[in-house]
């Protein structure tokens, strides 16, 4: 019997080594602040607790010259001014896709094109973008785009987890009114990858177990996607949920996770299947290219 | 009464320039020869004739110490080396806003990016254009975008008639796949221009006469919209079709006309109103903002 993890499954890659910064950096020098919650998921956020990580809401709640973690969505540069005022150390876990957004933005504005940021405005990612550059414009909706001025030129990048669909029509409605546009088309593969392998590995097992919460809709996501390749496909939130009747006849099972499932709750699904078959070899099969 | 002439009525400023300057040329240097038709109205080819302008197809067929004009639509660079060779005189009466494309695709190509022209494969425009780049991929329709290699970064250019639903679409289709586009939307106004004005004349007027041939689309479709808008409008194609009937209680009367309509038949046209209404003042009117 043999347990295929897909390699995508859970935390994208950019959280992932956000948190494992942080746990380091709280080994390292005791309590380290996070502006904003490092994961969406509190279970993990309790448990990062336990670690030292410690969630605050403002810049305020800092004490001076203790540490403080940037999430992967990156903060503007006046949060990392007003840090380094009040003496604080950072640690920069800015996923290094975000940062090469924010890269981009400055580099659009040196250029001379007006920078514009398709996406959700009040979102830290797109917060953190639009605080590198002077007057940027964000484009959350068609209707936005009705409203913008007449620009001769564009600069334009995308946050990272905007659909691809939206991307398009965006894009499609600017080219319509404006003469030259410098487009960066920055959604992260994350993602569509994760789908993708859960795609592949549904059609390679003979039975799918998705974990994430019930009202995640990546997760969700998944588990549509696995259910229409492979009847055999579960959706479940822990490792208590699993019912033993389910493994008649099983020799392959495939698991995958959404986006803010941390990777105990997948060990623990694991070790739950393994006590149920009595053994089974556990394998991690990354089945898509990755960005 | 009043005969309103729309400025944009006939020929485009390009075209327009490409004429004068060919009869200027055949005035100088008595024969000019025209690479292809400078003009898509056979009445006009045949009365530029008689002016010393004459159709060729191939450079072969061009005398030595000659003169040629070099249309609207531009042309690959080769061509203009192997006039020069032959010691052939050129008129370069290229659109500027056809040579702006032409040196658009040029720094495309040096800012590294491989150049996309969107447009018709086989119009001399795009020919001309493709032929300043080294390895130009031209997008006609969707399928194009499909068999691209996939390119990381692209530079994009249209030909100046592309319709804009056109553009839109393939731009869409291609911010999916692309991460870096430069995109120039180089679609010439001349054609919205004279669609817009002949939409505020119609509304402006007691008739509207429409000049242009009867399987002319384009005159077509400005007929369409002034019909829409006025229920006394008419398409002839020539001064012969008027009739004095449609005169009566007439104050105001708008002419415009397609793109291929020169300017002669334009002005039959209001030479015979005038002869039916025995006077009447003509004004010409630019209703629109031109590019
Ligand atoms: S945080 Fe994650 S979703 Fe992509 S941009 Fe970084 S890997
Ligand atoms: S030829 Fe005419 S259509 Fe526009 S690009 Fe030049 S004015």
């Amino acid at each position: 019997m043999k347990i295929i993890v897909a390699k995508s499954a859970g935390f994208c890659w950019g959280v992932k080594r956000a948190v494992n910064m942080a746990i380091a950096a709280a080994k390292k020098n005791g309590t380290v602040y996070s502006l904003g919650e490092l994961i969406h998921n509190p279970q993990e956020i309790k448990r990062l607790e336990t670690l030292g990580i410690k969630k605050i809401d403002s810049i305020n709640e800092i004490p001076k010259n203790s540490t403080v973690i940037i999430r992967s969505h990156g903060v503007p540069p006046d949060i990392i001014k007003k840090l380094k005022e009040k003496g604080i150390f950072i640690v920069d876990a800015t996923c290094p896709f975000v940062k090469a957004i924010q890269e981009k933005a400055i580099s659009l504005e040196k250029e001379g094109y007006p920078v514009c940021i398709l996406g959700n405005s009040s979102h830290p990612e797109v917060i953190g973008i639009a605080g590198h550059v002077k007057d940027p414009v964000i484009v959350e909706n068609e209707n936005d785009i009705e409203k913008l001025p007449p620009f001769q030129k564009l600069g334009i990048v995308c946050q990272t987890t905007l659909n691809s669909e939206l991307l398009s029509k965006f894009v499609a409605s600017l080219s319509k009114e404006i003469k030259e546009m410098k487009l960066f088309n920055t959604i992260c593969k994350a993602t569509k990858v994760r789908q993708e392998e859960t795609r592949k590995l549904a059609q390679q097992v003979d039975m799918m177990i998705v974990i994430g919460g019930k009202n995640s809709s990546n997760t969700g996501k998944l588990y549509a996607i696995s259910k229409k390749l492979n009847r055999n496909s579960f959706h479940i939130e822990s490792a208590e949920e699993i019912d033993e009747s389910w493994f008649k006849n099983i020799e392959k099972i495939g698991i995958t996770a959404g986006a803010s499932t941390p990777q105990w709750i997948i060990e623990e699904v694991i070790e739950r299947i393994k006590t149920i078959l009595k053994g089974g070899e556990t394998v991690e099969r990354g089945l898509c290219k990755t960005t």
